[in-house]
């Protein structure tokens, strides 16, 4: 399902005929950026390039697919016959991925025949969008979170199966430990937790023995779910059986509390396992957690050493879609844009250009016209990775992006970092270059 | 990468080992169900059984899979040799899809050896919250729009592929006319609909242009975009070019409007079209709609026959998740349940039976335990899907799916068919069974 041609919206397809009809094929471009940074979003991290790629790289319509189209009736047998040898031929240049950025900035350009740069708007939207959401969701937490062990608990609230895992991969691109989600390890390399669930303790006739089965059956790296019945009697069985546990080999190293009030039960468990000997064994929590009540529960002081974020990360709740677009740009060489009320874009190729000050964190972006003379000192963060169709290199490995992110994360100002919108006066400065104001203004007087 | 035995979180496996390592292979019956409705939501439409029952029968470990988990670490070779048999041979009883439900009501149970039942639960509740989650939101959209045409846009901004794809079938299930994934038709039978993008316009040179040619191309039910630049000078266009296109066999039934004031921008083309002959071309809008803002434009009297509803629908965004839960029962015969702050559950295999008053509409609900006598009139709601692993008989219709849901939706009291949350007086009464509080209390005194 996820690699088919059809994944798209009937217009591309119903375009892509037009375009064949009028015999349109002279190169477009193409930008794909954000209009607007939602609601408590100072910034975004880009991700799901990879996934982009690949999508560009395989795409081609199947003899199943060409049947399917065939008996809607909607398209002509020429059409149809030259889409057996469609394939996406153009080039693309993208923001890597744990790139920090903001509205109005493109993360992707295409530029391929228009009915190519076209046709493949409904999936890249798609894919970035969704794993940009999830990264940028998951770098909150990692700010909210300094040092702790944070991990990915989201498939089951995930929105199908893609979501799942690739919100593990962005979540731990943008600096999560790893993700729940078993496939994500296999696909994509991340790390996988586990420990188990309150049915396991249910089904056994006493936690205790619940405990030491578990153990016994997988005895590296124990994690104990307490919070079934009472947690802190169960915290007190953890201390006395300890000991058994030990002789047998297991090694014990958190406990997981995923309900009640977090902090007063970390509190009170943290002392029986410091009074118990067990100064070692750490504390890991989840239940209903985002970056807000993590970083709530970190300032009221409760000894948590990690987190396990589900619903809130892997919907991205209080930010669940971004006000992206894909938007010609340039047609035959003519710079082109909409004037749709509200919704009017920058014509024209583009770059952005990153400023940094001399401690290294963001000073301002740019963005400008392709071809103007970049400002001094700056970095362009749209690169070359698709042409002719094809990527120029292997894909970056996953703990390099991972790095990337982090070292982004460090650069971001101050007032960036902070949960809450920054205010007015401290959002990131993003230049529009006068050239590209006077080309949007030249566009708008052509008559149409 | 949908049906991976893999896509699920990594205690269902060492849970599973456990399991495996006691030798406790008796039957377990799990219940999914949803804690609490979100808020403004007066009920909930199940959806996703289909594609829960597809997975149970078809789950199994393939050769890379498990060469992955040996490779991992984390299991023992008998386990993972005894996974290579392993299937799902248990019972399911189930709501049928299109049912309305409502706060602790099962709407799937499981009954199978402990360790099937149990690993089964990260990938069902991800499917059933998913198209559960749309199929409300679009029965809301169709509860606003009562006759209106109403088309799923949201593939670019769901959460991925399978969510987008699953979006459509979701929201057809619920009323909608169909949807733009192409994706949908092929592999639902869901209608597609499709117009085209502002893009296409803008590559020509003239807007009248690419209304000729568009009409050129595919002359059949005909709808032009006219928000590119000026809309009810695109509208004039439109009428100047209508005895041409008619000419030539193009059938011009709609136009899109996607940006701007919907309610000004539909009352001024429409009288541009009565005042040109074209009455019966209908006006159709877009445009970050949800069932709030078609409700208001309707009540404002706005001429618009049909909605594309895109990011709001397929992100379920202002409940972007369901408070579900997938908890075991009974193990061995005997009921559990856990008692976790905030977290309790009703113990027990259950059914839930629903009363009508005598004009149809929906009296109440009645949780019981399995084996209760029924209350009067009542139907059983939980009915036989899946025994030893099989469907019992094949798969319902889509279309007669949509046809139970629209019926449904009907018999709903009128308080739970308005947008904004009944009242705590108006909500809908679900009782549950004496038997099964007096079980609840007998298993809360239990030592644990």
């Amino acid at each position: 399902m996820n690699d088919s041609a059809l994944l798209t919206d009937l217009y591309e397809l119903t375009m892509l005929q037009a375009y064949f009809d009028e015999g349109m094929g002279e190169r477009a471009v193409f930008e794909l950026f954000v209009r607007a940074l939602p609601p408590q979003r100072n910034f975004l991290v880009a991700a799901g390039l990879e996934q982009a790629l690949d999508y560009l790289e395989r795409l081609r319509f199947t003899a199943d697919e060409l049947a399917w189209l065939s008996g809607s009736g909607r398209f002509k047998p020429a059409f149809l016959d030259w889409l057996r040898g469609f394939r996406f031929s153009g080039d693309v240049d993208a923001m890597s991925e744990g790139t920090v950025f903001f509205a109005d900035e493109p993360i992707l350009r295409v530029e391929a025949p228009i009915g190519e740069a076209q046709f493949v708007e409904s999936r890249l939207l798609n894919l970035l969008n969704f794993s940009t959401l999830i990264a940028t969701k998951a770098a909150r937490c990692v700010l909210a979170a300094p040092g702790k062990l944070l991990v990915d608990f989201g498939l089951r609230r995930a929105h199908g199966a893609e979501a799942g895992v690739l919100a593990a991969r962005a979540s731990y691109l943008a600096g999560f430990a790893g993700s729940a989600t078993v496939l994500a390890g296999q696909r994509f390399g991340v790390p996988v937790f586990g420990t188990m669930a309150h049915a396991y303790i249910e089904a056994h006739p006493f936690e205790s023995e619940a405990f030491t089965q578990f153990a016994a059956s997988q005895p590296s790296r124990v994690t104990l779910l307490i919070d079934t019945y009472d947690t802190e009697a169960a915290a007190a069985k953890v201390v006395a059986l300890a000991p058994a546990l030990k002789a047998r080999g297991a090694q014990l190293v958190a406990v997981r509390i995923d309900s009640g009030d977090l902090a007063a039960h970390a509190r009170r468990v943290r002392a029986i396992f410091d009074a118990g000997g067990l100064a070692e064994v750490g504390i890991f929590a989840s239940g209903n957690l985002d970056e807000h009540r993590i970083a709530a529960l970190l300032a009221a002081g409760a000894p948590i050493d990690g987190f396990g974020i589900g619903t809130q990360l892997t919907t991205s709740a209080d930010a669940p879609a971004l006000d992206s677009a894909y938007k010609l740009q340039s047609y035959a060489g003519v710079p082109r844009r909409k004037r749709s009320e509200g919704k009017a874009t920058w014509p024209g190729a583009k770059q952005v250009y990153r400023r940094f000050a001399a401690d290294g964190s963001l000073l301002c972006d740019h963005v400008t016209l392709i071809g103007e003379p970049p400002p001094a000192g700056a970095v362009a963060l749209l690169q070359p990775v698709l042409r002719g169709g094809a990527r120029l290199a292997a894909s970056p490995a996953l703990d390099a992006l991972r790095g990337d992110a982090a070292a982004n994360l460090t650069r971001l100002p101050d007032a960036l970092r902070r949960l809450e919108a920054a205010a007015a006066g401290e959002s990131y400065p993003v230049h529009i270059s006068p050239a590209l104001q006077a080309l949007a203004a030249e566009v708008d007087r052509r008559p149409h």
